[in-house]
């Protein structure tokens, strides 16, 4: 047998952490890799409550069919809630979709046709990579600092790159480096977008995370023109597992993520929708927030004062003001999917940087998590990768 | 603003039947015109216990990142009741989907590239239809008989059609016709999938309810080659609301999907899926599946009675033996596009065929849904429906 697979399918391929994960899950072993949520924050007592009142008032509805677009209350709540990140909009620009990389998935479908071009950081956030390469197209890799993309960069390839069809950005504690633009960067995105008439799709599962310093104005805030789609998701507020992210785009854009999603899987989950919904009615997910942002700024503050004991100095980190993770530059010679052969045979595992830029090479960068691991062993976790680094560095 | 969209967006519209349906929430409308399971046997007081169960057993992980091909314990479940339709297989050549419409996107993404050819059954599901026009395939129709397609005319289109890269076909009380393959058929389909060197993809809903006639054979078991990729869900058995559904297909072919699933939504819903699995544990979902079957065989009968008394003698319909369907033929003059404005003005709800014909006409033809309306409203919905066609036909 030789069955054809479409052309897309030679570009996709396994994700890097995800296999990796697969790897981790031994208790023994200390995992930065993944970008999970602390479970022991999960709001399980409140989930038992919440799912047993919604079987008991509305089962049938919850476990029946219900429109594309999402449980109408809950996307009234969304829509509320994006005022709090400066988005004016109304819940008809929500769409529910499972998680944000469906959204993605979705942004991919809806933009890019075949040797399209997409602008993103570098780096930039491995699956949303994966996502966008399933329609086979280029990325322009453009280079960030400490205050995100580099604006005078963008522009250069904007002028000078033909077929751009999408910019892609994740402007708030960035996964993979966990830095966070500038507004002054913000406000030269949109002018740029603006004068190159295209969209601007602003992934945003970490802006709520902000354990220090002012909140930047969205991206989507300083939209007028209505061409920036915003993705937002409850995997790291809430809990991953129900998978409930939205979509919050201007009416004509959003009817073309309401399509795809119809085709796609016709909808959410009714059920985990209409738990979300009576949750956020019966609890305030603002507390729970504050709760979750006192444990991870806690493990920020043990990982980062750990990789300065334990780390080389030749090492370069960021410094995360917020979300789940810090990325870490070794000396150019040190490769970092070598590392993490040596890291993991030591019970240590993280995410090898390279497969964060799309067009390759920088495999002298690491991803690392600091929201899932209980501090003891963040601190332990570190110093076994500073003497792996270490043993490296002398050879 | 001009934003550009990507060339598949052209041929993606909205589903007739998701609009409809908003249509036809208001409570006065008999509605025969979703694909809607009875809600009146979900199984609600055995939700409460199983849901309460997972929270406090296992409430960390069910609410936690997990595996993008599904929970383990339940792809076995799978695979165990997938012997039943005599395909001997293993868990992992199972993965968990957001019930089989996810299934049917993967499979366009997977296998075609612009322009290629999907053969599909005249008419063929409509929401297979809108998930592989999205990559921009053209459709070669099939006739089809009360056995399923007719082999000479699906040999004839293999031998004289270029760039087909798939069959697809949903053998077992078809949607929308109501119709199931000849053991003939299948057998022949398989042999001209070796010959053509073709997947098949096998949709299949409905193949657990049947009321009554022999069980047929499901196709991927006649596969000798691992070409049938057999999408199923818990849709009609057990619930639509959770979005559960699986691919299950040969290793190389099943790991093309997992890929897809990555960069899609990277997992279904974990809480949702060990529901499903504690559910299939606690209860027995074959003695669930009966009560169904003994509601719906009720609710054919009385619609099927009411189509020979209400309607007038030129409409054929089909006669199922299972599932949710039945499928009209009015005379050629009728369209039912507009027979179904009237019918709304007096409450009464179908799918008017036109539809499930990808290349277009049929409009003669309704899909008429009985799984989800009591008793006497079917009865009074068919007697209206019998008198907007005897309108139609007076004029």
């Amino acid at each position: 047998m030789a069955i054809k697979y479409s052309k897309r399918m030679k570009g996709v391929k396994a994700s890097e952490i995800r296999e990796l994960l697969k790897l981790t899950i031994r208790p023994e072993v200390i995992s930065f890799a993944g970008g999970l949520p602390a479970p022991e924050l999960f709001p399980i007592e409140e989930m038992k409550r919440v799912s047993l009142k919604i079987l008991e008032e509305s089962g049938q509805q919850a476990l029946q069919y219900s429109p594309t677009e999402g449980f109408p209350p809950l996307r009234q709540k969304i829509a509320k809630r994006m005022e709090k990140l400066g988005v004016g909009t109304y819940s008809d620009n929500i769409l529910i979709t499972n998680g944000s990389q469906q959204g993605l998935d979705f942004s991919g479908k809806i933009f890019l046709d075949a040797e399209d071009v997409v602008i993103v950081e570098s780096p930039s956030y491995l699956g949303a990579i994966n996502a966008f390469r399933a329609y086979q197209c280029k990325f322009v890799e453009i280079p960030t600092d400490d205050n995100g993309m580099i604006m005078e960069e963008l522009e250069k390839a904007l002028n000078t790159t033909k077929n751009v069809k999408m910019i892609y950005v994740i402007p708030d504690f960035q996964n993979p480096s966990g830095r966070t633009w500038s507004l002054e960067r913000r406000t030269k995105l949109i002018e740029l977008a603006n004068k190159f008439d295209l969209p601007i799709v602003e992934d945003n599962p970490y802006g709520e995370l902000r354990f220090e310093g002012e909140r930047i104005p969205s991206i989507k805030s300083l939209d007028r023109e209505g061409r920036v789609i915003f993705l937002g998701t409850f995997s790291k507020t809430f809990c991953p597992g129900l998978r409930i992210g939205w979509v919050c785009a201007s009416d004509e854009i959003l009817n073309k993520y309401i399509l795809v999603k119809q085709g796609a899987d016709l909808q959410s989950n009714s059920m985990s929708q209409r738990e979300l919904n009576e949750f956020l009615e019966s609890y305030d997910l603002d507390r729970h927030i504050e709760k979750i942002k006192r444990l991870y700024k806690e493990r920020r503050d043990l990982m980062i004062n750990a990789i300065k004991e334990y780390f080389p100095s030749e090492v370069k980190y960021t410094y995360p003001q917020g979300g789940l993770f810090t990325w870490a530059v070794l000396p150019e010679h040190i490769n970092a999917r070598e590392l993490m052969v040596k890291a993991l045979e030591r019970n240590v595992a993280f995410v090898p940087g390279g497969a964060f830029f799309p067009n390759g090479g920088n495999e002298n960068t690491m991803r690392i998590n600091y929201s899932n691991m209980p501090g003891d062993r963040i601190v332990e976790g570190i110093k076994v990768l500073g003497e792996v680094i270490k043993e490296s560095l002398s050879k």
